[in-house]
């Protein structure tokens, strides 16, 4: 594999197995910061291999590239949570610096482990359990009130792995593949929320950590479509507690890099916990341009044990719009459109290809009056989408 | 030549003449507007190539790897002024887009040009004439009083090719130098001015301008040093006037892409022009973090005749240190010094090796304390320079 051409002046190297748009969007902010980025994509045109000249293409389960991949890099991180257990172990053995660790990484990557060690941890958490068997679901059914909500441990994401049922019999197949596998299903209670929040920091090595503003999270089918930051009319206290939870949760889990903390606010003022995820999130895409450090700089960053930056907000309210893929492929004409009727967008997009549902892009808007920017981002967000056209 | 690898969705590739920092600092923007770039660099290890993908390695002054590199491109753009005018004739012939057109790129790549046309425009100029004889130069500093500035009309940039002098044979060397090449001098009254100050705005092919706020521009030994945006206590009629002049400047001169027009304030509280840039300039580059659209991201837009966005500053303040090359070759342990004493520093460093005076990075501070911000941005700037050890 032909190494990365280094920076004179003793700038290291950080390597990003996974070509998505989060490796993507480092490569401004290390760029900036003289760095030197090398992504193991999935494919020559992945996302990231489009911004970043070292981009050799190998897949994250193949022990043999990752190692090869490893060997031209200071230190591993990762564009998503997917790399199986026993390539982080030959990492590891290798002797390959990574963050965040493996023994951080699998509470991420595995839902069950999460839910143990933040309920040992005291976190708050909706009430769950695992099963193996329709008896055992519908014993938890009773037990908290239909329906609740399945998770497959391993592998979920924008919504996909995630099924509400209102009877054990709906997760008949589930529960046979799982069994297959040798693994199990995680059942949690259906929370009544009020709004879905999100704490988003960054910790590195060394113990620093820095923690961005809570923010809001609007999902739409499961996929995050707008984030308000910070969220709009939270009880400071509220706030406090929630970020306190996310700074404990990445001590004691020994995270490193950014963590996104996903949670339900209550309507009783308190939160439980909903997901975890160990790197840049999109809860966090707000901060590219509406806090003096973005998301993406601080990861960089952190990995590399550098001094964290300022998470200061640079405007009182940054609203993001996710862009979804829609029907027209040519996104080009409608994105000079929406530069023409509001130059304050700050429009970035992935260079990916349009498939329904996904995430192409997102817009971020920052001002002074939340439901103006609400609007404005919408608008900007749908019709680069094609959603609207006027 | 390889074609540069295009993002799917309609998004044009821009290609720059030149791998210096100016072509390096478009890459963030341009992964975030969806944009793919390709450099034309002067090495394989050129600022901008460590950091774009497609960078072949060229000379900006051979027709033949200019045309094969432009033919890849939908737009050219310019690092630098030195491509020569057969090269840029040859472009035009091959029907390639460039922005700035060559008609326009003469007023900044020939300072005589530019004194010519700003004066028959009625654009404070200071006192200037075309010399080619000792003879000549002695009438002009015995009227307009001594000492007097001489530039070579092509190829200067920071303080190169110019020269204060006291008497005519001061420019012996110069003169002679001039006639064997069939050129002559530009000889300029020695201006006393107040303060150093730029206009730094952006033009489209369609005519659309946006202009960010008048800057202050502090040099040292002829390179820009610090740049503080706004300029303190600017008279707001000096500022509308100036920026009136910038912007008559880009329309009648036809002016595509970034310009940026350095004056002197005069005592009086008027101005006159000194330098043209067509280009992104020094004087912008506290726009980066400092305004809701940066220059490089402007130049993107401007080149293209996407709609420009807001030039709005973020922040009351915004002041930018140059970090020149110094004694120390390893920047990274400075630099790591640095963030930890202010996580507010935002540091660009350009993937340049160190030499004495040579610009590799800049930093950039905001805040609402001017005095504070310049203080924090020098001790950085200089800091990473080792000019300064605590």
């Amino acid at each position: 594999m032909t190494a990365p051409l280094r920076a004179p002046g003793g700038f290291p190297v950080v390597g990003i197995i996974g070509g998505g748009q989060l490796a993507r969007m480092c490569a401004g902010p290390a760029a900036e910061l003289g760095l030197t980025l090398s992504v193991l994509a999935e494919a020559a045109d992945s996302s990231a291999a489009l911004v970043i000249p070292s981009a050799p293409v190998g897949a994250h389960s193949d022990v043999e590239a990752v190692l090869a991949f490893a060997r031209e890099c200071d230190v591993v991180t990762f564009d998503h949570e997917h790399v199986p257990a026993d390539v982080l172990a030959a990492l590891a053995d290798a002797g390959v610096p990574m963050h965040p660790t493996p023994e951080a990484l699998v509470f991420a990557q595995d839902k069950l482990a999460m839910r143990e060690r933040l309920t040992a941890l005291g976190i708050p958490c909706p009430r769950w359990t695992e099963v193996h068997t329709t008896a055992e679901v519908t014993v938890f059914g009773d037990d908290v009130g239909w329906p609740v909500v399945a998770k497959t441990p391993r592998g979920g994401y924008d919504g996909k792995g995630v099924r509400v049922v209102g009877a054990a019999d709906e997760l008949t197949d589930w529960l046979e593949r799982a069994s297959a596998e040798g693994s199990s299903l995680l059942l949690e209670e259906m929370v009544g929320f009020t709004r879905e929040i999100a704490v988003l920091l960054a910790r590195s090595p060394s113990g620093q950590a820095a923690a961005w503003p809570v923010v809001e999270t609007v999902q739409t089918d499961g996929i995050c479509t707008e984030v308000i930051a910070p969220a709009p009319g939270i009880d400071p206290d509220l706030a406090a507690r929630a970020t306190e939870a996310g700074l404990r949760v990445a001590g004691e889990l020994g995270v490193t890099g950014v963590l996104a903390v996903e949670m339900f606010e209550l309507p009783d003022g308190g939160f439980v916990v909903n997901e975890l995820a160990m790197r840049p999130h999109n809860s966090g895409h707000w901060s590219m341009d509406g806090a003096v450090t973005g998301q993406f700089e601080q990861h960089l960053r952190a990995v590399l044990d550098l001094p964290l930056g300022s998470p200061r907000p640079r405007h009182a309210w940054t609203v993001m719009g996710n862009i979804l893929g829609g029907e027209h492929p040519e996104l080009y004409p409608a994105y000079r459109h929406v530069m023409a009727r509001d130059p304050e967008v700050k429009a970035h997009l992935y260079g990916k290809g349009v498939r329904r549902g996904r995430k192409i892009g997102h817009v971020n808007v920052s001002g002074d009056s939340v439901a103006d920017l609400r609007r404005r981002a919408r608008h900007a967000a749908d019709y680069i989408e094609g959603a609207v056209t006027e």
